[in-house]
Parts: C-alpha cells; sequence; structure tokens
C-alpha cells in the first residue's frame, strides 16, 4: 500500500480573500509582522499498489480531473 | 522574511465524510484501489522576521489559537 499526500495550492496572482481574512484575525489577536497568508489543502491518500511509479501518474491524474482546478491552482504530489 | 507552511489535518479515528465523498468520486472516475482518502488544510504564511525559532513558536501559538481545531486536528508547522 501506498501513502501518498497532494497539496493544492492557488496560482500566484489569483486573489485569496479566505487567506487575507486569516492574515486579518491573525494581526487581531496581537501576532506581528504576519505577511501574506494563503490557504491550500492537502488530500491524503491511500492506493492499494505497491508501484510507486504508476501510483504517482496516477495520483498525478486524479489532481488534473478532480482534486485541483488547474485553471487556478496548482498542485503537488509527494508518495510517502 | 520567513515564509512557512502549516499543514492541519483531522486526528485519526475522526470521520471525514468530505474526504469519504472525494473517495467515492474518485472510484466513479475509474480510478482504482484507493482506499482512505482525508482532507486537510495548509496555510502558506510569510512573516516578517528573519529569527526562525522565534517564528516557529509564534506559529505553533498561532496554529493552536486560531488555524487549528485541536480538539480535532493535529498541526505541524514547517519553516521554509
Amino acid at each position: 500500500m501506498i501513502k501518498a499526500r497532494v497539496t493544492v495550492t492557488l496560482k500566484n496572482g489569483v486573489l485569496d480573500p479566505q487567506g487575507k481574512a486569516i492574515g486579518h484575525a491573525l494581526d487581531g489577536l496581537g501576532f506581528e509582522g504576519v505577511g501574506s497568508v494563503r490557504q491550500g489543502k492537502v488530500f491524503d491518500i491511500e492506493l492499494e499498489t505497491d508501484d510507486r511509479a504508476k501510483a504517482e501518474a496516477e495520483l498525478k491524474a486524479m489532481s488534473e480531473k478532480l482534486l485541483a482546478n488547474t485553471v487556478i491552482e496548482d498542485f503537488s504530489v509527494e508518495v510517502i
């Protein structure tokens, strides 16, 4: 069995109002020097295979088809 | 300036219906051998300091106070 983590983040230049709100909330809680905050998603996925190369290819396909919106998001696949 | 990534994931044993729905959707798209899928969050944060130790302590405090619900979620801080 292979465990993997897919991380999906907004591309540079795409506005992230949610991240901005979190930044403001951190300021409000008294944290100083907080610059940009951007929120993304992670997916921890288990695959019933032992073929790392096949798993990586499959995870890339999953990301492109379902997990990420590649118009505005980047993704990275990491087999653990 | 320090860039860091805080990753927040559900603790083991906490139900994740969203992850389950994603798993079913992947099955439906024809991906075979998909086991458990669990969704989490990442926060990419920039801090205006060069003191790594201080930044790590501050990010841990941010996670405990705002970014993670430590009753049901774990978090990890990674300074890049």
